[in-house]
């Protein structure tokens, strides 16, 4: 059975010109939609060392195959670039009603390219485009943006994606929103749209979107979804969300607090799912989708769907911060500017600890709530001590010092889970295709959460790489991380609803074949095994309390750990995969070996 | 009698290599040396709109044709390229021994081109050139560099030229520094030459420099230098300098106080001539000069050559500050860092204006003296909220407000003449060809220091034009701005040691030939009109004080004015020379008429 439309909508910036053009459909038998396909796009499309802020980047936005269908939790939209934040390869996926929208319109996907001179929108109604003036929206937040356009396009059945003031001044961790609350969130795709003078896109479909036998679809999804959307695998994302992970977090000794410092946080209790459920105020699924993970919760008047655990670890405890209505309204202020509120959350962290060393007087310290709450216009417009913040951990690093305890790799600030406390954590940060990244693989989830022990690197190499094989083939799929799959929940759901026969390990090699495509981007970058390290921190400094008190990673064991997926991947030393391997997965055309 | 060597020397730093050619001697038979011929060569070699910090922009040094022989103010060193801060063409002369050293290594001029990927000095013997690696001198002051290299080298008859922190941070008001007080001031070329990451030049000549009839030269130098150089038009410079202008500036209100909100300050005794002749410890000449305006003074512990007027006025007055001690410190400062203080004195000026107005707290206000002299340190290494201030005035308008008080032409800060008590400096101001500059026309020695009405266009833009013309022509020739010429005076001089014979009209016109030639760069690079025009405050404010008080430019008066400066000069009203204008003066092939 096919899922596609068969049509991509190909949108010059710097020509004003569009076209529609036909889907290749090799790729797309072997890299799905989403992530996979924009990879095996981006790849093809874009020459090594372009800058990403130029207009030679390319913003692709591939929905996932099953988006616009009623199968539960399939409404990723994928937006695929070229990181201006890592200089990586970058996919970066947000909800809502976007990717269904874009199916509704006729489209497998939009590529946008070139750029403009002046600030510009794009009103995409199918596969007609009307580039129109920008200049109204131009400082405008995210939340003005969806509300000017709708009253500007007297409809309100666009679906629109937008930058704030972060992405216009080109703020790399700046991000794309949607729905408000919603963000294609992290490697500064924010600054590459605005790079390229785009402040927004709204997009109707009417076409619809037409499968084969929808009944009988239809009825195979009620029944699936019954039985493995909705049970208790997933219903925590109902119930609770990601907020959750904030008391497991703080128990197993992994909540990162005070820039990585220490792993528990005194006051979790203040920022966890319980304190939150408190001030639930009602519930937003993302289309179609029965899990209805978005939350909106107020506090003294303070309104705000969120805060994600990402939010609350990092931009909570990691600042010292413990107050939950000042880390809402921290997040909305970076919704509604279009920052990523975990590398500002990181970054803020960062100038913290190198105050408190007397490193360099930024003003502000752990806790210290009214400058924190001051900090993200400053960074989205990059004025007085926000010109410093806008840069980032690495770059505030190189210039002030404290590299040893800057908490990012390639570029890409950690999230909310202190690796030490689970080693494998480690290894799925430095080899994730984006830079320190928890989306790729998630060890801990079988570590400090699971049953295998957290402080041995023993076995964690092989995990890393199956789950990041699995989440590249779910993201190019385009099935939420709320859905918990594994290779056999994937072949038969694949079989089921695509009609499309496949054992584990064929999925397995799929995955595969899409991670060893990013790979492949980012080594003609320059990326070799140096790239692929935590900072010293990681290595040196034992924690000082909770569960994995005094733990740290010997760097030989790190150094093992690397060599060993670099082995089981059948990568060189350097990270480069072998001739037999690039063969195998049909990619030898795509790296030549040096 | 030629003046030449016939060598130029063109140093690839990309390739590390290096080959001596011939000079263009028809282009030095029309332009002389230092800036006319330097601007020749620039036109010709550089592509318009390329990025003055990326690797195709040059570094051309050139010495006047005199240099290295025994007349006195004839060791000025030009250096050419285009300018990061304004985009225009740009040359920037500096005193000392360098320029003669040149000339002793039997050359007529340096080419820089190229860009080094680590840090490199450049050490050059006669014709020979080496690359050095120089990471040992990164980050170093422009004073440890003297030493440092001087140590290294194990030779102290190396002439040195090199950059601090400013200019390898790319600041666009970054200098280059010799002898450890003498700077390339205007403009940013530290920045350019830390884009090709070259740190310092050291250079020896062991050739000496032959002149045709070496005895006759010399005694014929001697008269002359006896009779016009020791003269009472001169010795100003010797007695006094240039800070002699405090007092003549403070009584005739044209003194730029508070970023130019008024035009007398109250402690200008303070920071006068007599105050820092009190403080005077030994004087310094340059390479042959009988003048010596080198000035060493000591206060309470502070040594330094200098301050010069600009500096006192610009970083004194200007700021608010009248402590000589604190204004000597920060002068130091600046040439240890390698900074400009007359765009520095500026932007902390501006930024203390926006800070009063309340329309951006930058933490410093006028006369806050600790805060002042902490600022060219974060300045130069862009620390904190020396990010923001390393942008300069332009920048910093554009941004945070207050356009209309931003105190810059072209992105050129403005030097210390207030032009509402001089009519014509606006006009000198604003068509000069690397932004606000006081070295191409100074027509307030006419007009609020001398017999010409201040208050009034009348005559001015004639004015400006004869001393545009003449400036460009002894900068080519490289006579020093301190020893007073006029057309007449010049044609004796180069009918006396040149052998060449020139009217007053034909010299006008070799000055004008060079003035075009920097026109038709910038109008290369996009300058019209609309460029040629300052801030608003001189056409709306009025001066609240002194002897120009009540008295601002009104804005239709300024536009008369320009038009008749094109129109005399045979410029369109957009300031494109016509094609009778450029055939006249032999570059219509430099400059398509569109």
């Amino acid at each position: 059975m096919s899922i596609y439309t068969g049509n991509i909508l190909r949108i010059n910036l710097s020509y004003e010109k569009f076209n529609l053009e036909k889907l290749n459909f090799s790729w797309a038998e072997n890299f799905y939609g989403g992530k996979g396909l924009g990879f095996r796009y981006l790849i093809e499309e874009l020459a090594p060392k372009i800058d990403p802020l130029g207009k030679d980047n390319k913003l692709i936005f591939f929905p996932g195959i099953f988006s616009g269908t009623p199968l539960s939790s399939s409404s990723k939209l994928c937006i695929i670039t070229k990181s201006p934040a890592t200089q990586t390869i970058l996919d970066s996926s947000v909800g809502g009603f976007l990717a269904s929208e874009i199916k509704f319109a006729g489209l497998d996907g939009i590529i946008v390219e070139g750029s403009s001179i002046k600030p510009v929108f794009l009103e995409i109604i199918n596969a007609e485009v009307k580039f129109h003036k920008a200049e109204f929206l131009w400082g405008l937040s995210t939340h003005e943006v969806e509300y000017k356009l709708r009253e500007t396009l007297k409809d309100d059945n666009y679906k629109i994606i937008s930058i704030g003031a972060a992405g216009e001044n080109l703020v790399p961790y700046s991000c794309l929103t949607t729905e408000l609350y919603r963000q294609a969130g992290r490697g500064g795709i924010g600054a590459v749209m605005g790079s390229k003078k785009l402040k927004a896109i709204a997009i109707k479909g009417t076409k619809g979107f037409k499968i084969d036998r929808p009944k009988e679809f239809l009825k195979k999804a009620q029944n699936y979804i019954n039985k493995k959307s909705l049970n208790k695998n997933n219903l925590w994302a109902y119930t609770d969300g990601t907020p959750i992970i904030i008391s497991m977090a703080n128990s197993s000794g992994v909540l990162p607090t005070r820039n990585f410092q220490m792993a528990t946080f005194r006051q979790s209790e203040k920022i966890n799912s319980q304190s939150i459920n408190q001030k639930l105020k009602k519930r937003k699924a993302c289309f179609g989708c029965v899990l209805a993970c978005g939350k909106f919760i107020e506090i003294d008047g303070v309104k705000i769907e969120g805060p994600e655990y990402e939010t609350l670890s990092i931009a909570g405890s990691n600042c010292g911060i413990s107050d939950l209505k000042a880390i809402s309204l921290f997040n909305k202020i970076c919704d509604q500017y279009g920052l990523d509120t975990i590398s500002l959350g990181n970054t803020i962290a960062f100038v913290m600890e190198l105050t408190e060393r007397n490193m360099y007087d930024f003003g502000i310290k752990f806790g210290d709530q009214e400058n924190y709450l001051k900090i993200p216009e400053l960074v989205a417009k990059r004025k007085g001590i926000g010109e410093v913040l806008a840069q980032g951990v690495r770059a505030i690093s190189e210039k002030y010092g404290g590299r040893e305890f800057a908490m990012q790799i390639k570029g890409l600030e950690f999230p909310g889970y202190e690796p030490r406390g689970s080693w494998g954590m480690s290894l799925a940060y430095a080899t994730s295709d984006r830079g320190a990244c928890h989306l790729r693989a998630w060890p801990i989830g079988e570590e400090a959460f699971g049953d295998l022990d957290p402080f041995t690197i023993e076995g964690k190499a092989e995990l890393v790489i199956k789950e990041q094989n699995l989440s590249a083939l779910k993201s190019s799929i385009g099935i939420c991380d709320f859905w918990s799959f594994d290779f056999k929940d994937l072949a038969k759901f694949l079989e089921l609803f695509l009609e499309e026969k496949n054992t584990s390990e064929e999925l397995f090699k799929k995955g595969e074949r899409i991670w060893n495509l990013g790979r492949i981007f980012n080594l003609r970058e320059g990326f070799r095994r140096k790239d692929d390290y935590p900072p010293e921190r990681i290595f040196k400094d034992p924690l000082p309390n909770g569960k994995a008190k005094g733990k740290f990673i010997p760097k030989a064991e790190y150094d093992k750990m690397l060599s060993e997926y670099y082995n089981l991947r059948a990568w060189n030393e350097e990270g480069i995969p072998n001739l037999e391997k690039l063969k195998e997965l049909n990619l030898e055309t795509l790296w030549k070996i040096s």
